[in-house]
C-alpha cells in the first residue's frame, strides 16, 4: 500500500496529466476548426465511426464506475452497472441531451426508422403516425427523442444502434459464458426439478396475475386480465446469471435449476402468448398451436442437448484444420452465434440459443494440446464478455424511465403486480428440492425483464391493455429486475451463513 | 494423426451430424412458419439481432475457410481473409443477392440512409438524386442495392451497418495491438529513418503521379494531374501490418520504420490534400492551412508520445481501485478508443490513435500482480482481434468490384498508374538505412488501402477526375492493397534467407 504523501504525489500527476490531455485536445480542436473555416477540407478522415468509438470508452468506463461503487458496499457488479445507468441516463434524459433520449427510445427508433424509410415520410410525419401527437413537442421524452433523431447528423442514431449492437452481443456472450460451466450432464441432473420450477412459476404468476386484474381493474373485459397474467409468468435470466456469475455461485445446483426453468419458462411462455392471443382475437383455445410451439422446442432443444455434442466433436477436426490458432475461440463462438439464430428463428429468445451452445462446448474436446496454446476456452471468451456484458446493463439502465414511477395510480397498480410477480416465483422455488436453498431459486426467478415487456406490448397492440396498465407493467418489469440483485445477494449470504453454522 | 479408416469414420459422422442438424432447422422452420400461419404470434421473440449473429458466423466462417487456404500455399492468412472475400463478393453480387449488393455499396449506403432521413424523400428518389439514373436500373450494381436496401424489411442494412462496424472495431484492434508490440523509445529510435521514408514516399508518388498523368491523360487541366499525383501519395498500412503480424515479424526494425513512416504519411497526405484542394478551388497555394495542420498533429502526437506514458502510468490506480479485475484489459482499451476519437476529431485516421494507444502502453505498468491475473495484456486484447480484425479484411475484399476491372481503358490507365505508385514506395524505402532490409520497407508502404480512396472522391467532387481516371484509381488502390501480402512475404522470406547464409 502506498503512503499518503505518495498517494497525493500521485493523485496530483494525475491531475496535471489530466489537465494537459484536455488542454491538448481543446488546442488541437479549435486549430482543427480554424483549419476547417479556412478551406473546409481539414477533417479528410471525418469518420462516423470515431463518435462510436468515444460512446463506448465512455459507456465502459460509466460501468467500471458503477462496479466500483457496488463493490464499495458490497454488492453484486451487476448492481453498480444498473444503477449507474438509471442515473446518468435520467440525468442526461431529464436536461434533453439527444442521445440520451435516443437511447431511452430504443425501440421506438427501430419502428421509426422503418417508417421513414418505407413510407418515404419526413422524421416528424412518421413520429407523429406512429406515436401521435406527443411526438411533435419535444418537452416529452418521446418528442425529444423525435427531435434527436431528425437533427441533420444522424451521429445519435448510429450511437443508439451502436450500443444497441453491443448490449445484445453482451447478453449473448454472458449466457454463452454461464453455459460454459454448465454441462448437459448437471442438466439432464437437475432436468425435472427445473420442470416443475417453471411449471409452478408461470402457472402461479398468471393466476395470481388474473386475479388481481379483475380487482383493481373491475370494469375490464376478461382479456385485459389475461394478459396482465400471461405479462408475470415471463423469467428474464441475464441478471440473475450475472448475479450468480459475479458472486462465483454459477456452479450452484440452485444456479443450475434456475437457469434450467428459465430455458423451460421460454418455450412456456410461447405457448402462454399463444393462447391468450388465440384467445383474445378467435375466442377459443387454440391448442394446435400449443402443441406446434411444444414440438419445435423440444425438436430444437432436445437436437441440440442430444446431437450437439456430437457436432460439436465431429466439425472440430476440419475447423482446426483450417485455422488451428484461433479454432479454439472462434469454432465455439461461431456454434454460439448460429445457435442464437437457430433459437430466434424458431421464435425462442436468441440468449436460449447462445445458453445451449455453451452447454454443448466442453473445454476437453479441446484436450489435443494446441502450439503455444496455455489459455482455457473461458479465458478467451472473458475478454469479450469483460467488455460487451457490462453495457447491455449500463443501457438497461438507461432504458429506465424513471418518469413512469411519478403517476401515483399507476404506482399502485404496480405495486400490487410486484406483489404477484415476486410471490409467485418465490413460491415456485419451494417446489425445487429440501436439498437446495429454494428462497435463491425462487428470488432467481423474480426478474421479468425485456421478456414482460414483449407481452404487454402485444396486449397493448391488441388494445387490450390502456397506458395506465401498461405503465404498471413497465414499473413492475423494472422493479422485479432490479430488486434481484439485492435479494438474490442476501439470500445466498445467508444461505451460506446457514450452511457454515451446522 | 489419425489413420485413414479412423478419417473416415469422422467424416461419415460428421456428416451425418451435419444432416441431422440441417434436418432440425428445416423442420423446426417448417413447423414455425406452420404456427406462424396458425396466429401470427409465434415469433414473440423476433430479432433484428438473429440476423446479425448469423452474419456474424458466416464472415467468421469465410476468414477461418480463406485462412486455411492461405495456409496451403504457405502464404500470409490475410491474403486468404481478401481472397475469399473478393470471390463471395463478386458471386454473390453478380447474382444479384441483396446482402453483398448492400455490402459492396457500403460507402453509398451512408450518404443514402442520410439523404433519406434529412430530406423526407423516398428511397428511390434519394437515390436517383445521389447516384443519377443508374440507381433505377436494377441490372446495375448500385440500382441492386437500391433495391435491396428499398426491400421493407431493412434486415440486410443492419446486417451491412454491422459489418461495418465489426470492421472498424477489427482494424482499430489491429493498429492497437501492433502499437502494443512497439514502445515509444523503439519508435523515437526509428523516428528520424521514419521521416525520411515517408517523405520520399510522398514527394516521388506525386512527382510520378502528376507526370504520369499529364502524359496519358494530356488534354486535362492541371489540378486534375494534381489529384492523381496526390491519390499516388497516401499508405494505408492496415495489410502491412497484418502480414508481419501473421509472419510474426512486428518487432523488426523494418516493421517499425514502416509503421512510424505510415503515422507520418498520415499527416503529409493531410496536408497534400489541403494544398491540393487549396489550388484547385482559389488557384494559389494555402501554406496557412499546411501550417495548422503540421502544427494540430504535432501537438497531438507529441502530446500523446510524450504526455501519455504519464497520463497513462497516473491514471491506472484510480481505474484500478473501482475494478480491479477487469482494470487490465479494460483501461488500456478505453484508452484506445478515446484516442482513435481524439485522433479522428483532429482529421488524422481513427487507426493513428489506436497504433499511439498502443505504442504508450506497457505491459509492465501493470507489473503490480493482480489477484488471480495470469494473462498478459496481449492475451487479453488477442481474442478481441482475433474476432473482429478478421471481418475488416473480409469486407474489405468483399467491397473489391471486378466489375472494375472489365474496362481495357480503365485497366491501362490504372496500370501506369500502378506502376508509379509501387516505383515510388519502393524507391522511398531505400533511404531506410544499410543495415535494414530496404525493399521489405519499401513494399510494406506500397498498399493505398481506403485513404487513396477518400483523396480521390473529394477530386471527383471537386469535378477535376472523370469516371475513367475514378476507376483506375479504384484498380490502382486494390491492386497495390491486394499485392502486398505476396511481396512482403517474398521480401521477408528473402531477407531471412539472406542473413541465414552468410
Amino acid at each position: 500500500m502506498p503512503s499518503t504523501p505518495r498517494r497525493l504525489l500521485r493523485l496530483l500527476r494525475l491531475c496535471a496529466a489530466a489537465s494537459a490531455s484536455v488542454l491538448i485536445l481543446v488546442l488541437g480542436r479549435s486549430l482543427a476548426l480554424a483549419a476547417d473555416g479556412g478551406s473546409g477540407q481539414a477533417a479528410a478522415h471525418s469518420d462516423p465511426m470515431a463518435i462510436v468509438l468515444l460512446a463506448a470508452a465512455l459507456v465502459i468506463a460509466l460501468a467500471v464506475i458503477g462496479r466500483g461503487a457496488a463493490g464499495r458496499f458490497d454488492q453484486p457488479d451487476v448492481l453498480g452497472e444498473l444503477l449507474i445507468g438509471i442515473v446518468i441516463g435520467n440525468i442526461g434524459y431529464q436536461f434533453g441531451l439527444p442521445v440520451f433520449a435516443v437511447i431511452m427510445h430504443l425501440h421506438e427508433a427501430g419502428a421509426l426508422f422503418h417508417e421513414v424509410w418505407t413510407t418515404g415520410a419526413t422524421v416528424t410525419e412518421a413520429a407523429t403516425h406512429l406515436f401521435g401527437e406527443a411526438a411533435a413537442r419535444p418537452e416529452t421524452g418521446i418528442g425529444l427523442f423525435v427531435q434527436a433523431a431528425e437533427a441533420s447528423d444522424s451521429a445519435w442514431l448510429l450511437v443508439g444502434l451502436t450500443l444497441w449492437l453491443f448490449s445484445n452481443i453482451g447478453i449473448i456472450l454472458l449466457l454463452f459464458q454461464v453455459g460454459l460451466e454448465s454441462s448437459v450432464r448437471e442438466m439432464r441432473h437437475v432436468g425435472g426439478r427445473a420442470l416443475a420450477v417453471a411449471v409452478v412459476g408461470v402457472v402461479l404468476p398468471m393466476v395470481l396475475g388474473y386475479g388481481i386484474s379483475a380487482v383493481l381493474v373491475p370494469g375490464a373485459p376478461a382479456s385485459t386480465h389475461l394478459f396482465v397474467g400471461a405479462t408475470l409468468t415471463a423469467t428474464s435470466v441475464g441478471i440473475t446469471a450475472r448475479v450468480f456469475s459475479d458472486l462465483g455461485r454459477l456452479q450452484s445446483r440452485e444456479a443450475q435449476i434456475i437457469l434450467g426453468a428459465a430455458v423451460i419458462d421460454d418455450v412456456l411462455g410461447l405457448i402462454v402468448l399463444a393462447v391468450v392471443v388465440g384467445i383474445v382475437t378467435t375466442g377459443g383455445l387454440v391448442l394446435g398451436e400449443a402443441v406446434r410451439i411444444v414440438v419445435i422446442s423440444l425438436v430444437f432443444l432436445g437436437g441440440v442437448l442430444i446431437l450437439g455434442p456430437h457436432v460439436v466433436r465431429a466439425g472440430l477436426p476440419a475447423f482446426r484444420a483450417l485455422d488451428r490458432s484461433r479454432a479454439k475461440l472462434l469454432y465455439p463462438l461461431a456454434l454460439c452465434f448460429v445457435l442464437s439464430w437457430m433459437a430466434s428463428y424458431i421464435g425462442l429468445a436468441a440468449i436460449v440459443g447462445a445458453f445451449a451452445a455453451g452447454i454443448i462446448i466442453e473445454e476437453a474436446i479441446f484436450a489435443e494440446p494446441d502450439p503455444g496454446d496455455q489459455q482455457t476456452l473461458a479465458d478467451l471468451v472473458r475478454p469479450l464478455e469483460a467488455v460487451f456484458a457490462p453495457v447491455f446493463f449500463v443501457v438497461m439502465g438507461m432504458q429506465v424511465n424513471l418518469r413512469a414511477f411519478l403517476d401515483l395510480h399507476v404506482l399502485m397498480l404496480a405495486s400490487a403486480l410486484i406483489v404477484c410477480a415476486v410471490g409467485g416465483k418465490v413460491v415456485a422455488g419451494a417446489v425445487a428440492g429440501s436439498d437446495v436453498d429454494r428462497a435463491t431459486v425462487g428470488l432467481g426467478m423474480v426478474p421479468r425483464g425485456e421478456v414482460g415487456l414483449i407481452f404487454a406490448n402485444v396486449g397493448r397492440g391488441l388494445g387490450v391493455m390502456d397506458e395506465a396498465l401498461f405503465g404498471a407493467i413497465v414499473v413492475m418489469v423494472v422493479v422485479t429486475t432490479l430488486i434481484t440483485p439485492f435479494t438474490l445477494r442476501w439470500s445466498l449470504a445467508r444461505g451460506r451463513a446457514r450452511t457454515e453454522t451446522p
